[in-house]
């Protein structure tokens, strides 16, 4: 069931990223790049990932000009085991906090419970956040990097960075138009090293739903994203959506293949994390739709919300995909 | 900011518990008990928490003869990394699917995010979901139970249990009347064997926050509930609010204390783990509200959002509590 709405903006954005978003093709778009090292002064990853989604949130704040007792809701999610990322920047806001896991879909779910609560008139002004970290993510779902453990070449990178957007009822030059949420999806798969393969029918199902509910076809949009499929599963998902007659070639990227250029990078597959989408968003696209360049995108954030445990007892991978359509409001 | 609802409704819950909770003093009151073992005829523990969410929504859905695509949403979130009961669960349904996490208190976030999506007319009906399953936390956040390791008499038992509560803009004898969502809370508390202190404070600051913005007093609800405290917690819970001019010792209680007997079962300082307050609510109180014995109901299920990662750096514990208003409706 895809959620329509009339009234609801993005107010403003801030982004922060990271030494290898900064030698990406979109480096120019970010708000504040971390390019000294991993730790940003901290003495754990995990305290630079807080650190940099704490401050992510509180530049947002500042810049659009707002205290905490101005923001009805945080909703806020990132990769970490118990969304910690999220849960321990929040003490440092006096903001009601709700927590969401939708692993590199995130953002995707945080959008459309943010703009349902807006436009349903039960908020004014929500934060949609989240982050993501390479090194904090490979040690908790593949290998600490020291180990130099060798790499399938379907496996993607995950970003570092944090986006914190603020969603508003008040007009701007970026609406939020419509949202399809995701169903969970599992074709038993069982390979780790290949999440595009895995989450492609994920985002094929909802973008199939989300053209369908809205009696719309796939050039209704300038641009189509995924999340983070990165190049095979770009593929997966052309040929899944042609053999549902859908035709999304013409316009379709994959947000994993613009935040880093993969000739000149190590990034294997492509980009992932929740921050990959996010960052490609709210940095480089929304710029571009207020330049004029894009006038509607749809927007999928894809994610494989499977669980090491899992997987180590040879279970298959689940996976889910939210899409939400935004516009250059007239 | 307290959300107030005039049309929201629960249509109907159901509850499911296991072997400790079956010895416990309000047993007769779960719908279904698995009380062979803790592996529901499963190979591993983690597949038994699935199994058992996957069957209380499927039963709640078949009991209240709906089907799957009369359901809006399903939001559910557990205790398990990246959520992995609920995710893993939701392949067995053709529903769209939210992820929350706020520990313990999930099931609270759930219903302020369901309740507001009904009110704002978003959503009809919406299925609200937790789990926990004690061995699975044992091992996830403790020890494997295997080690045998002594714990302190201020731990608690994880419960184990899943509870699906459908919503519904369709009047019904209990109605969710307010919602008010926590704030992260930190009171610099490092021991892990002692949540219901950690999770005090944010029980007190959002019941605070509930009767100011609300403009009531404690003896406005015949019942005031907080999720997994504890005998230790609740004291120190009741405490804080002398110190804030509240006193609630008239009509309160803890769910933790109400799900097991402290003095013939072994679960230490009470009942912890999301499914406790869930269960406690949607078995026994819920009941006892038809019944008539309580006309309204505050609920605060209480969460320590720590992530064993950030305890082992050394880091204190952050907690967030939301309090829920039930009412028998007229």
């Amino acid at each position: 069931m895809t959620s329509k709405f009339n009234n609801v903006y993005v107010a403003d954005r801030y982004t922060i990223a990271g030494v290898y978003e900064k030698d990406g093709p979109i480096s120019d778009y970010f708000d504040l790049i971390y390019d000294k090292d991993f730790y940003y002064g901290c003495d754990t990853f995990e305290r630079a990932e807080e650190k940099m989604l704490s401050n992510c949130i509180l530049k947002l704040i500042n810049r659009a000009k707002l205290i905490d007792s101005d923001i009805d809701y945080v909703i806020s999610g990132d990769l970490e085991n118990q969304i910690a990322a999220s849960d321990y920047a929040m003490r440092d806001f006096n903001i009601p906090f709700l927590g969401i896991f939708s692993a590199c879909a995130t953002f995707g779910e945080g959008l459309l419970i943010g703009a349902n609560m807006i436009e349903g008139k039960r908020a004014n002004k929500i934060i949609v956040s989240t982050s993501s970290h390479n090194m904090v993510a490979e040690r908790q779902f593949r290998n600490p990097t020291e180990y130099g453990a060798p790499k399938k070449k379907t496996t993607t990178w995950t970003s570092t960075g944090a986006v914190s957007l603020l969603l508003s009822n008040k007009k701007s030059k970026i609406k939020i138009c419509s949202a399809t949420p995701g169903i969970v999806q599992d074709k038993g798969i069982t390979d780790v090293n290949n999440m595009g393969g895995v989450m492609a029918i994920a985002a094929a199902d909802t973008i199939k739903k989300h053209f369908d509910d809205l009696k719309i076809k796939p050039d209704y949009y300038d641009l189509i994203l995924t999340g983070d499929l990165g190049i095979y599963g770009k593929e997966i998902l052309i040929e899944y959506l042609k053999d549902m007659d859908i035709d999304i070639s013409k316009n379709y990227e994959d947000c994993g293949l613009i935040l880093y250029d993969r000739k000149r990078q190590p990034v294997y597959a492509g980009a992932s994390g929740p921050a990959s989408s996010a960052l490609v968003l709210c940095a480089y696209i929304l710029k571009e739709m207020e330049r004029g360049k894009y006038k509607r995108v749809l927007i999928v954030p894809t994610g494989a919300i499977f669980s090491p445990t899992r997987s180590f007892q040879k279970d298959s991978i689940p996976s889910i995909a939210h899409a939400i359509g935004l516009e250059v409001s007239e």
